[in-house]
């Protein structure tokens, strides 16, 4: 057993301490982020930063990186208004992978790495078609942190496209049948496979299985 | 292909939205969270909010629910300021379950679920003995949302309790290894498999696999 104290995290090599520490959390949920410009420059980026905020309202926050020059999704959120969440699958994960690389200004993302947008009358931000789930939001606060230079944005849940096969009898997302991806750390990709669907739990009840696939 | 719109969601069943909305953003970082009152009361609870908010300093977050009496968790974080996150592994993961469950205050999740306390000398949270990958946070900011009555606690890592064995050349943690689990929704439980790790992306080259393991 190794035990990592703070001064030693700070002394790690960057680029080491940077892969330990964005993969200590474990798995996270993997999106592919759509915005507009105002006059329809698309963009579209990876986020593994998604968080569930609340469900009434239906609310989600992600963490966008220090604003730069050529951040344009995090320009693009502040100037709309409205953003959407596409998951990711095996098929094409590797274009969803290459839509991080640092593409010239006025360079949509979609059109290098072979997505095709999806629109929904009255939203801006463009969809993916490809994804099997697809959500759109709007804005509805900004929390720039002072502690490192991120910006906490908080967005309502306000289109929700995908296919009715896709949603459990209970509500729940079939995440298996609609092939999701997650990512640990960088650029480690998974899919999971089910173990187990588990009954609301009560104080002196034993833990028990509801179903074995999820 | 459905589409669901604002006002529809709104009006779905409570339960059948709080699934739904829970379980959108796809697979979610599962982690034990552990903390200590001032007294030495413990207390443990399952949380899927974890989120990535910067490596240098080493920051992540967490939402908790609104405020209530017997928060024991939210409590502790605001007077001790410490907390850990422990991950959640399959021989397991009923337990770690049973965690959610409404205990009585003054009972301690750790007991009445068999988890085994570890400490490490000069912080108050307790670690989880049987989790593979443990983090001990300094609490650095406390976020409380007006949108809807939650709070985000910012934490910076001081401790990182794990096995050699665990962490890659790179120093990506390899969850396939540590066993790690992840969790859609509210209840259903998963184990990720490996599709492949990718290198950096750059504009114009093709996305290349690393390796196939993750």
């Amino acid at each position: 057993m190794i035990s990592i104290k703070s001064e030693q995290i700070y002394e790690l090599e960057k680029h080491y301490r940077i892969s330990l520490i964005n993969s200590l959390i474990g798995y996270k949920s993997l999106n592919l982020l759509g915005t507009s410009s105002n006059d329809g420059i698309t963009n579209l980026c990876l986020i593994s930063s998604a968080f569930h905020l609340g469900a009434n309202p239906p609310l989600l926050g992600i963490v966008m990186r220090p604003q730069r020059e050529h951040n344009d999704t995090l320009n693009n959120i502040r100037l709309t208004g409205q953003f959407t969440l596409n998951n990711v699958l095996p098929a094409w994960y590797m274009q969803a992978h290459q839509t991080s690389a640092s593409y010239p200004a006025g360079v949509s993302e979609f059109d290098a790495c072979g997505f095709k947008k999806q629109y929904v009358q009255g939203f801006k931000a463009p969809f993916v078609a490809q994804s099997t789930i697809r959500i759109g939001l709007d804005v509805r606060e900004l929390i720039d942190m002072d502690i490192n230079g991120t910006t906490i944005v908080i967005g309502e849940i306000v289109q929700i496209l995908t296919d009715d096969a896709m949603i459990a009898e209970d509500g729940t997302i079939d995440h298996t049948k609609a092939e999701t991806m997650t990512v640990a750390g960088l650029d480690a990709y998974f899919l999971p496979q089910p173990v187990g669907r588990l009954a609301y739990a009560k104080p002196g009840i034993e833990p028990r299985q509801l179903t074995k696939e999820c």
